[in-house]
């Protein structure tokens, strides 16, 4: 599998994204990385680092996207943006795929433009992982759709439960939608309509899901509109990291606690490690026609390695094909009813 | 100050609610207590506490809201309940506020039938406290409204203002909208209008905040509607609990790790009462015509007595009236733009 990595993405680029991608063809039998990006910088960062040449290639871009660029300005301004050579080597089958820790929006938006949605796919949505205390769940849309109607969320329901089957190896997902009540008749407008379509869908759907029961790891896939996607993933980082910052300052203000402290951090480093973004790799734009993988902005070189063996994935199993059958199956058995 | 004090409301009714009329009356002077409920089982567990009997009032309903029963049905046939007396006292200004640990659907929909909205007010709103690095900040709505309009959240900004500055005594609140990107152009169409209403209105109104940094401090008041709020309320305490859950299996997993945490004990017990809901006591309704505070399901003693505290101060600084100024000063003042 050959796959373009955005090398001038995020918030430690190009230095960690190269790092991942060298990390990548040493461990990783299978997956070889083309570094898309500015080529002097990008040779600079591979002095002195040993892996095989054969299976790293510098394809050179001579623009980056930056944060504060709109996705408009970006595909006008910026056609030879590492994010755009990067999707159109996807396009043309150079590459199997694209990753990149840059402006999601621009992503999106670039990928929806060179490779377009698949087949009865009507809205394309960025799916994330999120930890439990027992598995992870996949959360989606997190912020392609901020206004959405039911069958947008169906179509969410739909691809999020392919990706799971796929991908995340599980028989049969348990794919719930995001509400403020477990009854039928809780929620908004929008959830309301997009409970009945579900409840007729060819999924294993466990119904209306709260807030509070998301982390419990009793859904393997919770649908909601990017909105309240995005609000609910910062919300839990933000939340995550003030809770560390809360219990180390009533530890570090205890006398024991110091002591304390120095003994958990063994368990403090391995909570980390359960809800460390870096573990999970990369958010898949699902119903994208072509596999494209977007790694969070902080990304560190484990996330890159976790984001490419994603993609990895993705592509192997072709799971863009996957989604338009099996949103085509659902419109064949609503059809019949 | 007399408040009723729904004593059927809540988990552990009638036992904390009446434990925290009589510690309030104990420990606090001026706030007298009506318990409201059935009067042999008050009866019961008044019997061999120690209080001023002239401080404590007794006044009999014959019926309890269960958590299933729906608003509408509650409103028809559940004419003699806890909840519904309570509201009627305040009504018939025999009490000055009512709290209820009990379904708060009901609570809102009684009020709003039996005490009516504040002069000026569309819609009111359940705001609640939630703890941040530094103090805590009000979010609202948490659950009143489900579908808003743009003007639905502008008067929950406004009255937020009036609650955070006449009860939580802060002279010049930071307000601001909920959504997923700082910049004024960043949200969906609900909140890209609101956006546009709130920075016309006479508030110190700060912009969009993200959900990352909603727990930084940075805002007093946080304002969306009623889906939204009632999801961040909820995955706020799933993950709050979650994280407690995994650092203690870590914790316990490793070898010092046991000792390390006994050692920690106090600082997590600090820990939790910072964070601890029933430290903040109730949410009030805001734009109720009348003093009503709603007490989490899960409420204790304390929590009851917080929630008594809480109505008193509400009452006694007159908020909803301040609310009906407020948003009519609003108006005058948009209608001169």
């Amino acid at each position: 599998m050959l796959i373009a990595l955005d090398a001038m993405g995020g918030d430690h680029a190009p230095t960690i994204n190269v790092e991942g991608a060298v990390e990548t063809v040493k461990e990783q039998d299978g997956i070889d990385v083309i570094l898309v990006g500015d080529d002097a910088l990008i040779r600079q960062e591979l002095q002195g680092k040993r892996f095989d040449p054969t299976r790293i290639r510098i394809i050179h871009a001579s623009q980056v996207v930056e944060m504060y660029d709109s996705p408009s300005t970006a595909l006008r301004k910026k056609r030879d943006s590492s994010i755009r050579v990067g999707i159109e080597l996807v396009k043309t089958g150079v590459a199997d795929a694209f990753v990149s820790a840059g402006h999601s929006g621009v992503v999106m938006a670039t990928s929806k433009m060179v490779l377009g949605t698949s087949n009865g796919v009507d809205r394309p949505a960025i799916a994330t992982l999120m930890p439990t205390l027992k598995d992870a769940f996949l959360l989606l849309d997190v912020g392609a759709n901020v206004d959405c109607r039911p069958e947008n969320l169906l179509q969410f329901g739909l691809m999020g439960n392919t990706y799971c089957r796929l991908v995340l190896g599980k028989t049969e997902p348990k794919v719930s939608l995001l509400s403020i009540g477990e009854e039928d008749i809780k929620g908004n407008e929008l959830t309301k309509e997009a409970f009945k379509l579900l409840k007729n869908a060819p999924l294993n759907f466990t119904g209306n899901i709260e807030g509070k029961d998301i982390f419990s790891g009793r859904a393997d896939v919770v649908i909601c509109d990017g909105f309240i996607g995005n609000v609910v993933l910062k919300v839990s980082e933000g939340l995550a990291e003030t809770i560390l910052k809360m219990l180390k300052q009533e530890i570090t203000a205890g006398s024991s606690g110091r002591i304390g402290y120095l003994m958990l951090k063994p368990a403090l480093r391995n909570f980390k490690k359960r809800t460390d973004y870096d573990e999970y790799g990369g958010a898949p734009l699902l119903g994208i026609n072509g596999a494209c993988i977007i790694s969070h902005g902080r990304s560190s070189a484990k996330a890159i390695k976790n984001a490419l063996r994603v993609a990895n994935n993705y592509s192997r199993m072709k799971v863009h094909e996957a989604i338009s059958k099996d949103i085509e199956n659902c419109s064949k058995s609503a059809a019949q009813v």
